[in-house]
Formats: C-alpha cells, sequence, structure tokens
C-alpha cells in the first residue's frame, strides 16, 4: 500500500525525535533533565477544575463551531485588558494554537501557494504547513542579532507571485527574542506593500522580561490583513486542555474559517468551560507565574555566559533561548548528552535547533533550551552543558 | 485581501445553515423540535467526571500524541470485546472522529487524488476533503432499496488512475441503513481488486436493530488496507469530548499518520480521562441507551409510515432514517416549516438531504430525521411533519 507524499515528506517531530535515545538513558539509570519540550512544570491553576464542578453539566455536547459564547465573551474582555480589540464574534475557539495555524494557512493558502516565515521557527508550522501542501519561505534570523527580524530586503528577496502571507512567533518559539516596534513595523510594511496576510502568533505574550513589552502585530491596525493566533497552553500551564484561538477582525475571512471550523464541530466543551475559569483569575496568578519564569530565565543566562564560545543574547521572552555551541554538530551532541554524558548519573536533554528551520543544514551548531524547570534545577542543567561542551570538545567523543 | 479556493469552495454546513431560520421560529414564541442535528439529548454517564475527579492531574499537561496509554489500553480492550483485535499500539486517539477522517484522508491521498464515497454520506466527509484537497467521488445509494450498497459495476464505473480509497459509515449516518456481509464483501473485493484502501467509518458500531447485527471491516482481514474511524460522541453522549480514534493494524500507515499526530501534539486531556471512566462502564450501559434509541426508532417508522408518498424502508441502525418525501423540494420544505407551519405553536426542524450528496441536485426530495428526543416528543414531531405534508401539497404553500 503507498502513502501520499503530503505524509512522506513531513518530518518526525525534531523535540520528540530524540525521545527513545532518553528513554535509553533512563532505562541505564540516568536522571534525565527535560529542558527539550516546552511543557512547563507549574500547577495548572485549581480555577480550571472549580469552574467545570460548578458548572458540572449534564450532557457533554456539542459547543457552538466558534466556542461557547461565555468563553469567547471571556477572551474578549483579556484581549481588551491587553488593548487588543477583539470583541466575541472575532473569535474561533480552536483545539490548541496547533489548530487556528492551520485555519490561518488554509484559507489564504492553496497547494504550491507560500507562506513567508522568520527562521528558526516554531517547527511545528512545518507540519501544519505540509498537512496541506503550503510552501514554507523562510527567512533567517541570525544568533549573533539575538534572532532579530531580519531587513526588509532580506523579506522582498523571498518574495513570489504566490505569497500569500507572513507567520511568526512574538515572543518567539525557540529564540525567546521578542520584537520591537521597529521590527514588527518591517513586517507590517511588507506586508501592506504587497497585500500579504499577517499570521501573528502570540502565544507568549505575557512572558517579557528586562521592561521588553509585548506588542500585538494588533497594534499597527491592519486589521484585515491581521491574524491573531492564541494559546492558554503556555500561559496558564494547561498544554494539554487543547485550547487556543483564531482571531480576526477581517469579517469575510471569519465567515470563510467558520466554514472550516463546521465541519470539524467544536473544540473540546470540558476544557472550555475550565478556560473560562482560568480567565477569570486574578491577574496575580500570571504575575507570580511571570516572577517565576524569570528568575529561571536569569539563572540559565548566568550559566549559559560561562559557556566559552556560546553565542547566544540574553533572552528577552517566553521560556526559551536558542544558543550557538562550540560543537560540531548539535544534534549529535545532544544525542551524544544522553548516551555518553553525565554528572552524579544526571544527564540534560535540549533541542538541537535544526528542526526549526526550513533551509536544510542550519542552525546545525544551535540548540534550544526550555526553561521549563526550577532555577535550582536549571542552574544544574545549565552546568552539565557547560561540562559536556568541555569534554565534547576534548576528543574524548564516543561516536 | 483574497482567500484560498480551497476555503471558498467549502460549503457551509447544510445541517447548521438552516439555524437562523430555527431562531426567527423561536423569536416569535413557537417551539422547535429539533431532529436535524446528531447531538443525543441522553445525559453523559457520571463515569465521566467521575474519573477525572479521582485521577485530578495537578497538570494538565501534554499526553502521547497517540493518547494516554491508559485510554489506548481501555479502547484495545473495547474492541477486543466486540471482536476487533486492535491492541494499543495501533490505536491513536483523535480530537473527535472528524481529526481521524483528516489523518485518513491525509495519508492516502495527495492533491487531485480521489476517494470513491457512497452517497449521500456523512456531510463534513466533504468538508474535511476540501481543507486538504482530495477529491470525494460518489457512487450512489437509493432510498428504493433502503440505501443498500451499490453493485460492483457503479464503484468500477467511478475508478481512475487516482482512486486511492474508499470511506462510508456503517451503520450509515444520514441513512439508517446496516450493511450485510454481502455488501460489505462488494467493498472489499472492488478493494482487494485495486489496491485501495478502506476508510470504515464505524461511530454507530453499538446501534443495529431487529436482529441485524454491525460487521466492522475488519473481520474481512484485510488489515493493511482497512482504517477504522470510530468516536465516543454517539455511544455516550458525549459530542463535546471530542474523543475519537484512528486504528490499523498497518504499522507503516500508523507511523506515518504518529507524523501528523505529533505536530498538533495530542488530543484533550481531561477529555481523554473521562473517556477511560465511560470504556470502563458496565455493559448495561450501552444496553440501556439501545433499547432507548429502539423505542424511538420504532416510534418514529410508526409515524412515518402514515405519510403517504413517503419512500424509505424502516431504518436498521445508527439513529437516523432519511426519507425521500413527496415534496417539491426539501430544503423548501425544510425552511417552510420553521416560516410558515406550526401545531399547537410547535414546529419541527429535520435536515434536507441535498447537502449529503456529492453529485449536485441530488436528494432534493430527501430528508434526515436524527431521532435524539424521546418517544413522546418524536411521535409529534413526525405528526407535525405529515401534517406539513399534506398542507404544503394542497397548495397553501407561502413561498
Amino acid at each position: 500500500m503507498e502513502f501520499s507524499k503530503r505524509v512522506l515528506n513531513m518530518q518526525a517531530s525534531p523535540i520528540r525525535k530524540l525521545i527513545p535515545y532518553a528513554e535509553q538513558a533512563k532505562k541505564m539509570g540516568k536522571t534525565v533533565l527535560h529542558l527539550n519540550i516546552g511543557q512547563p512544570d507549574l500547577e495548572t491553576p485549581k480555577a480550571f477544575f472549580d469552574y467545570i464542578e460548578k458548572h458540572n453539566p449534564e450532557i457533554i455536547s456539542y459547543t457552538h463551531s466558534a466556542g461557547l459564547i461565555e468563553l469567547r465573551e471571556a477572551f474578549s474582555k483579556y484581549y481588551k485588558d491587553n488593548n487588543i480589540p477583539f470583541t466575541p464574534e472575532e473569535i474561533i475557539v480552536t483545539n490548541g494554537g496547533s489548530e487556528a495555524i492551520i485555519f490561518a494557512l488554509g484559507a489564504i493558502a492553496d497547494p504550491g501557494d507560500e507562506i513567508i516565515v522568520i527562521e528558526p521557527f516554531y517547527a511545528n508550522y512545518k507540519g501544519f504547513a505540509e498537512m496541506i501542501n503550503v510552501k514554507l519561505v523562510p527567512v533567517r534570523a541570525l544568533p549573533e542579532t539575538g534572532y532579530a527580524v531580519p531587513s526588509i530586503n532580506e523579506f522582498e528577496a523571498v518574495l513570489s507571485n504566490r505569497t500569500k502571507g507572513i507567520i511568526f512567533s512574538n515572543p518567539s518559539n525557540p529564540t525567546g527574542a521578542v520584537y520591537s516596534e521597529e521590527e514588527l513595523k518591517t513586517i507590517v510594511e511588507f506586508a501592506k506593500k504587497h497585500d500579504l496576510y499577517i499570521i501573528s502568533d502570540e502565544v507568549y505574550r505575557e512572558f517579557t522580561f528586562d521592561g521588553t513589552k509585548h506588542i500585538s502585530t494588533m497594534a499597527f491596525g491592519e486589521y484585515n490583513r491581521t491574524i491573531v493566533v492564541d494559546s492558554i497552553s503556555k500561559r496558564y500551564s494547561a498544554c494539554g486542555a487543547r485550547v487556543g484561538v483564531f482571531a480576526t477582525k477581517n469579517r469575510e475571512l471569519y465567515n470563510q474559517v467558520m466554514k472550516m471550523a463546521q465541519s470539524r464541530l467544536c473544540p473540546p466543551m470540558i476544557a472550555q468551560l475550565g478556560t473560562i475559569g482560568l480567565l477569570e483569575m486574578d491577574k496575580s496568578y500570571i504575575e507570580s507565574v511571570y516572577k517565576e519564569y524569570d528568575k529561571r530565565r536569569l539563572a540559565v543566562y548566568e550559566e549559559l555566559s560561562k559557556i566559552e564560545g556560546a553565542v547566544f543574547e540574553k533572552p528577552k521572552g517566553a521560556f526559551y533561548v536558542s544558543v550557538k555551541l562550540p560543537v560540531d554538530n548539535s544534534e549529535k551532541f545532544v544525542k551524544w548528552l544522553l548516551t555518553d554524558f553525565s554528572i552524579e548519573n544526571t544527564t540534560v536533554m535540549v533541542a538541537p535547533l535544526n528542526g526549526f528551520y526550513a533551509t536544510p543544514n542550519t542552525g546545525m551548531q544551535e540548540i534550544r533550551i526550555a526553561y521549563v524547570l526550577n532555577s535550582e534545577k536549571l542552574r544544574f542543567a545549565t552546568k552539565i552543558l557547560a561540562e559536556a561542551v568541555k569534554v565534547y570538545n576534548n576528543g574524548r567523543v564516543i561516536s
């Protein structure tokens, strides 16, 4: 039996494909500190379950395909509190941010059409695009500039008559960059000039540090071309809830996307209820989470700074930092960490960054660290990494 | 701003597009009995919430992309109890049956490839296929034969070098037909002869009446070409949980689909937990639900039989019956029911069947009734329908 080219072309998740090595390490009795996946260790607020219990539905029925109106109202309030003027009628609740991205790509691009993406980018963009035969065309951000938005010339250079839009995440997964007003203007002006959509993935909106502030792409007023993708996964440590958002003020685009939303019926009802509980929580929750991530960020930064030859800037947002390491090949290095290295019988797992690029053989020395463990563990993990770089480079590598 | 052809070609849900007329009727003070959507009125078993409460997770984290192993084990046991030999490693838990169908189509067909479908069919197949640019090629089942599987010649007639598989639901939504061993053999032999995949949607497995028995397509042993699509939505009155299943014994196909599953991370965790509770329930639950639907089925059948000129067979499965009515245009008739007809200030909403066909202008006199209300309400609703047909046909129609 044959398979579709679409699925054959799809790569295995770059984050998940090294898991067998981690499992093997654990079998050998090693402790593995996981900094490879954006799964926070923080408890999900009880408000989630409390709301479900209070509203304990008799029938777990289909909801409106755009999501429960009470939930869309709660999201609308949340956005307005963040100076993003979405009404409930401009919001479609999705199966995580994942589905919001598929909806966005699907509504604006046909097979063979192109979407420009700032690389390195959230690796699953690739899978979503391949699923519906849309081509991602990369514009490269560099570790030497803290992964800043490339110049407009670089965007112009990859434009074609099949380009339909631009997608990026800000704050950035995997780099931890937070885009300035100037940088965002580059993107918005380019999109305006060539009449392109902007898919703005703002999942890490709350996590911007050192006095930087997240600016939503909505702030530029280009309402007809702007799509915001969002998710509660990281903000509330509720990755498994699968509640995301597709939002736009472009009414006709909204109606088109609703056709896709209707065919899959609705997002998960119980998690929708729980999310209302989360959104109704006091702001002090987000503040405490923010402080915790900031502490972790500084811990990782401090330890990373001790690695001679590592290229990176102090991360400003999300809970990631991408680093160019002085190693020959970061995927080989990450495997080696799992198979051949440990301190106090403990090793660390990070994500090789190559899988976050669309350009082949790029980011071969880079890794992504997700700071999703407490500061103490993070310091230890980063020290292991620092020591590992030294050992790996002293020729004591078993390949 | 322009939209993709893919989304422009997508039709609005044929079930949902008449909702504004129903809303208007309610505003005018009419009661509307909804037989238009497969949303059961039965309570979701408390076992769902009990299991969640008992296992009350601290973090709502990502699960395995194929679903929690405990859930896949519970599904495997359920399938084995139904003589369908799926192991946990052959099961991928999905966002409802919807996602399982998208995965199946996506893994076997590229843009422009063709999938044969027995029409009338579950209307959302169309949306899923359009989402990923796959072409549905219909073979028609007729109300006069109780919507039996067409002859092998009819399948042969639509075969092309781009045909990759066949999709159908059994028991059938929207017709209520249950396919015999002979009928299924037609499909399986055709698939074998031309090396096609079979996507067997068995969501209504438990609901077969009058001594008929559901035969899974897996019973024919064509393991490499058989994909089973399933869902807990109807069985447990849990449509909003969004828990479905993609299952196959074809290992390589499974691995290919896992790449799609990994990019969307995981199905909803809380609903996965609840589903374990549902699957662990005593069989007496399904038996009681079965009896209730059987009672309803007989009530609808009895009342429908009183409509002179209506063409249909006694439905044998699922909780639907499709009927050819002696009206000029069933969509017009359904609208008229909502805008111009009532008995005791009550009217009824059913689904025009045209939207369940891929062939244009087909099923123009047919409707689908979902028997998702109690017998008493159903009898009243069907009597309204019977009376409406008479009035509509006596020329007292306001168009």
